[in-house]
């Protein structure tokens, strides 16, 4: 019965052995939750992908150093401040963030990540964090996930959470997370913050493989506003409480279990994009290679003139064909074609504008699909995003004011 | 007295010897100019630079082909239509306006240039246009410039139109030109429409090397939205009739007067870009080349974030030191700085936050400067883009209904 999987309630918590809790530190003036922390009863093989900017937060610099030592038994997050661009001192906060933590679990200092998020190049207030931790750890709780996962947001509407379980094996492994968005939404090569468990025991060397290759199709794969932040990071935790051991055999159900969460979490931070109404699927087909795939389906997906046209529902598709035509790949428009849900509006070098009736009916749904297809190979890609609207300029015009 | 220039009113009719009209031929449903032609009295010489976008559209086709084919005489160019991704009848259409208009200048059809502006992938309404061109003919003078000006215009909120004079070997040479923005700004090798004239007698080789020099530092260093057209082209013509011909000596005098005139008209394309409210111009230093330079400037100009936050007037250097490190070239924190008008907010890798509610202040201005340098090298670009508002949002989402 290996690698049937079964979505289940829950978050981080969901796999056996984790604890967490969301508590207010008092980061964030208006009292919301703004400290998550997640402990694994026993230590847990770890993995992990950050962002690739170069203008790396001090929590990024810090827990990849952790990384190196093995073992984690802790992540300590907050939300409100970026504790990026912070110089020396941003350093020393997040080395004591962890120390503090790890006092507590009690466990080594190279055993606990840190992650932070919020404005960028504002000092992390370290003493309420400190002060604030034995309140975390006293509130940890098996049913504490969707606390947590509500303490990591910022400009978030809604928490993002997802949970699955696979038989392996004899055994059932749960695997579970949280993450958070909402702008400068755009991973190269891992994404905003992401956290997930599962009670499997993995090698080291399968986790690894098998997060980067979740993210890629997942995490990877999403754009909200094609920013990559100094923060992003996935990080997976497992501690191997069910007893079961993930091999090569069972490594395509485990993998294909936790791209199935990394999936549901990062479709519901482009849901939940800033100012965003409507959830697009871009589909690009017909490519000279997948690279050339995912860079169309980027360009797309990032192109302001296309994410209004859809937030107005115009089924302007001269605007897909104007940015497949520009995306720097392979484009041939005699045999280029556009679809928006299953509505042809371009095809064989013309338009068929009888269709657009249609699909501008069709685009008044949440939940769209728009299809460009180059004419130029066989190679194809999908990645989300949303549409842009008044309001993610409302939010952004006024972040820190 | 060679090169001393000044600036002078008009456009495309100030040099001797250009006639321009403006009319509507009903393309446009509200009756607005949508009409422009500009004749030279004798044959000029002429250099272009097009959309580098594959999708390419079908007057650019068939101006590339007549330009090959020497001396140009008249422009033809119509807005409220794009005449893009309209398939062979597209291209038929493009031609019969070429024709059309050869046999009233009277001249070959190879000697008009063609281009169009509006709406993708809607199909050229060539009946109105060679009805109406009569009319355009007998309404063409010599003080009919801002006319043009005006029948190229589409969501553009004014028309753009520069002038200058250069004294040059005892003669004069003027420079005058015309353009149109609004939205799908971002040319990469060209840009929206722009049109220049000089009654200078220009070398067809020199004149290509002028437009290429002028059009590099203006037009392909302008932003809106990141969006290159499939219609994008700079059309300049050489007539001679100044009597004054420009060799290698006076190269470079005819080349900055060439360049003003480019850039006060890509200027204008930007603070007339949809929705802008801002001019801002995007310094970048400390690059490793000339390329990263001009890579991280044009992320900076295109981010949403910072164009954003400049609309709301929040001097959020974090976002712009974001940007800089996901641009995909060199950069170190450590040595980068960002200086929004000549205040210094990130240096030495600590926030000079003091400094903020001056910057907010200086934020409230209409024409902006932020520069940053990466602490990579000595190279530097200089790009303008504009600020991104919910207008820009409302415009686009509501294009076509």
């Amino acid at each position: 019965m290996t690698g049937i999987s079964s979505t289940v309630t829950g978050g981080v918590t969901a796999p056996s052995g984790f604890r967490a809790s969301g508590i207010s530190a008092g980061i964030k003036a208006n009292g919301n939750l703004d400290l998550a922390l997640l402990v694994s009863d026993r230590a847990a093989t770890a993995a992990a992908v950050f962002t690739t900017n170069k203008a790396q937060a001090a929590p990024v610099l810090v827990s990849r150093e952790h990384l190196n030592g093995g073992a984690v038994r802790a992540i300590i997050v907050n939300s409100g401040c970026a504790n990026a661009c912070t110089g020396d001192e941003g350093l020393r906060h997040a080395v004591d963030m962890a120390a503090a933590t790890a006092r507590l679990v009690p466990c080594s200092p190279f055993e606990v990540l840190v992650a932070s998020t919020g404005v960028i190049g504002v000092g992390l207030p370290i003493e309420k964090i400190q002060n604030a931790l034995p309140h975390a750890f006293e509130a940890l709780g098996a049913d504490q996930g969707p606390q947590a996962a509500r303490a990591i947001m910022t400009t978030d509407l809604f928490p993002k959470e997802a949970a699955t379980q696979i038989a392996i094996g004899g055994g059932t492994v749960t695997i579970g997370g949280m993450a958070k968005g909402a702008g400068m939404i755009e991973p190269m090569m891992a994404t905003m913050l992401g956290f997930v468990t599962t009670d499997a025991a993995v090698p080291k060397a399968l986790l690894d493989r098998a997060l980067r290759e979740a993210v890629n199709l997942t995490f990877n794969a999403i754009t909200v506003d094609g920013e990559c932040s100094t923060n992003d990071c996935v990080m997976l935790l497992a501690n191997g409480a069910s007893e079961v051991t993930i091999g090569e055999a069972s490594y395509r159900a485990f993998t294909d279990g936790l791209t199935a969460v990394c999936r549901e979490l990062s479709l519901g931070i482009v849901r939940g994009g800033e100012g965003a109404t409507k959830l697009v699927t871009v589909n690009v087909t017909g490519a000279a290679s997948s690279d050339e795939a995912r860079k169309a389906a980027k360009a797309i997906a990032n192109s302001p003139l296309v994410k209004t046209a859809i937030h107005g529902g115009d089924p302007n598709w001269g605007r897909l064909i104007a940015v497949a035509g520009r995306a720097g790949v392979a484009f041939e428009l005699s045999r280029a074609a556009v679809t928006i849900g299953s509505i042809v509006l371009f095809k064989d070098g013309r338009p068929y504008d009888e269709a657009a009736p249609q699909a501008a009916e069709y685009l008044k749904g949440k939940d769209l699909t728009v299809s460009v297809d180059l004419g130029s190979g066989h190679a194809r890609s999908t990645v989300w995003t949303c549409d842009l609207s008044a309001e993610y300029v409302r939010i952004n015009a006024d972040y820190r004011t």
